[in-house]
């Protein structure tokens, strides 16, 4: 019976194999299938993300799962790892424009990492596309002169003296920036500029290499009729867009952004310092723990200056950091008095708060984590 | 030409829902032979989850895509999602047992949410499992007597008192308890009971509802040799094991359990205060900040009681937690007096301390936050 047993283990597992490779196979042929479709695309004018396409097939291969007997959640996220990988390979293939003929395209700080996204963008688009360097200034003129649009992208801490520079452009060139503050540089290219102005913030980091699903907080500045066609070129390219008035966006934003990357800081800078063994709490962590490591250490394998330059962008954000140290400050008293009553009443008023955003979030998490789980070795 | 181009469009959509059909039939089939798979693991004494066979299917899987001119991560990912299906379908069939027959297994606190999984698994590999449940105290003499193992897993706030109880348990019986603090449970079990003796502590939440890949930390008591058959039970279902000093657990848990705990209650507290527009945060944000957002709002869908007795559990945490403020206020003084080169040179002391990890958490964060942008519609 053990031999007999031990004999089929063997033989199943050469049958899971072979699935294995018609997986691969499969796989294959799906991706050769989507290409075709970005092609096909390209030359009908349409959308790289349709999300009306997206969500009717999930739905379907969702509904297939249930008839077949297997989980829609299992085929739902396989598809959309599968759709992933096919945004990224249509985009590479296509070079769909708007107006590309009409249009060129200046990117100042070209050569920094955001910048050369969209310098690869607009060059795949068939756009001509012209960089501003450091070193460039003294030919800027001649190289700005009929530009269709000029974005700014360098460096926070230089972007308003870089904007200051740009008053001689055509009265139909639009301006762009793309800080992640939003009020002060559109106030300063509105004033060094009389034509078209809007402010992007693209909501996401430098390891992207498309814009599919990509969300864009745009802030309006003036112009819009001209700023239409940019516009419909990030919505060609799959990018979210988010409109957004730019003193809501900041103010959002010294929260979910510097409050966050602060306190990030804050507790790397504790965790050095209590000296903490790394390797020994992550073969202790729990998937959530461990997620929550990464996310902060993440942090530290990047730009020092990037961050500085963010959290020091506006004194403005001072006293929102105080509000929050206050807050600390607060519930650590409940803690020494040992009130855990009191404690547990602010829990549950922030909940009540959350509402059904919570249950939500706890749902979405347990996916992530879930994934985190996969990948461990 | 556009004509043929918008019917070839059609064709290949066409195409592709068929491919996605055939797809889930692959799955199918695959879940067939993975549950194939875990009823002979069970014949054959072998445990769940086998990690050198894993890497070597993975290993093959992407040889085989690189091959076929398709990305290896791609299916990769896939196979692991497929995977931990497979390793929850598998546990659920699966009756695998070290020695029941001999072993009584008796679970205080088994209708909570992590006792009732302890009580799930132990029934699912044919032990006679026993709850002692609030009411039950009278007759809990009854209940022990003869058990193998008395698991307690009742709330922190309560563990040492039930411990203190259990001072009647025949010498061979092994006590164990699954709070998450280490120290003062061992030292109450020790106390109370001669015989075999370890501390768990599960690393996962009630969200679970199998073993394989979880990690589960173990704190050796007293007597080892008796508690091999359980060490080995829990190794059988698939978890992974971490052994550790009590101490130095509670230690490393203060950091990444209280204080985690503690700062997200309060940045909780500040988003309800500052009170938030959290759809627009969430219309704006980034993956990185929706993942930042939805681990803090995921802790307001759970037990304000539970994590108040955690936050709660040792004040001799408070001296850490102050601490830690005491960071914040130097890193804001940094801030105030706008010395940004000096916060810079913090930043890069904590990256050097961090070291290679944070390219690894950097790396690892980023196929996380890929995912997330997946799942957005």
């Amino acid at each position: 019976m053990k031999k007999n047993a031990a004999d089929e283990f063997v033989q199943v597992r050469k049958d899971i194999d072979q699935v294995d490779s018609e997986l691969v196979d499969l796989i294959v042929r799906r991706q050769q299938l989507t290409d075709k479709v970005g092609t096909l695309k390209a030359e009908l004018e349409l959308p790289l993300y349709v999300p009306r396409r997206e969500i009717e097939l999930i739905e379907k291969i969702r509904l297939s799962a249930e008839q077949k007997g297997i989980s829609p959640d299992l085929v739902e996220d396989i598809i959309r790892r599968i759709m992933r990988d096919s945004y990224l390979s249509q985009n590479k293939m296509r070079s769909q424009v708007v107006q590309p003929q009409s249009r060129k395209v200046v990117i100042i700080g070209g050569k920094g990492q955001l910048g050369s996204l969209f310098v690869e963008l607009f060059n795949q688009s068939g756009y001509p596309v012209d960089i501003i360097d450091k070193g460039d200034w003294p030919q800027s003129d001649a190289i700005i002169k009929n530009a269709s649009v000029v974005m700014v992208a360098v460096p926070i801490r230089v972007t308003n003296q870089v904007i200051e520079k740009l008053t001689n452009l055509n009265e139909h060139c639009l301006l762009v920036d793309i800080t992640s503050i939003k009020e002060l540089p559109l106030k300063a290219m509105l004033a060094a500029h009389k034509g078209p102005v809007i402010g992007l913030h693209p909501m996401f980091g430098p390891g992207i290499n498309h814009l599919a699903k990509q969300t864009v907080v745009v802030c309006q500045g003036r112009g819009e009729s001209h700023s239409q066609w940019f516009i419909q070129q990030l919505q060609t390219w799959g990018a979210s867009l988010s409109f957004v008035d730019a003193k809501q966006h900041d103010h959002l934003m010294s929260i979910v952004q510097v409050l966050r990357h602060f306190s990030t800081v804050v507790y790397g800078y504790h965790l050095k310092e209590e000296n903490i063994d790394l390797d020994k709490v992550l073969e202790l962590s729990s998937p959530i723990y461990r997620l929550e490591l990464i996310m902060v250490g993440r942090l530290f394998a990047q730009d020092a200056e990037l961050y500085s330059d963010i959290i020091f962008s506006d004194q403005q954000n001072i006293p929102m950091v105080k509000r929050f140290l206050q807050r600390m400050i607060d519930l650590l008293e409940i803690l020494e008095t040992e009130d855990k009553q009191k404690f547990t009443n602010r829990f549950e008023e922030v909940s009540n708060w959350f509402g059904e955003h919570a249950e939500k979030f706890l749902h979405e998490s347990n996916q992530m984590l879930a994934k985190a789980n996969d990948v461990k070795r």
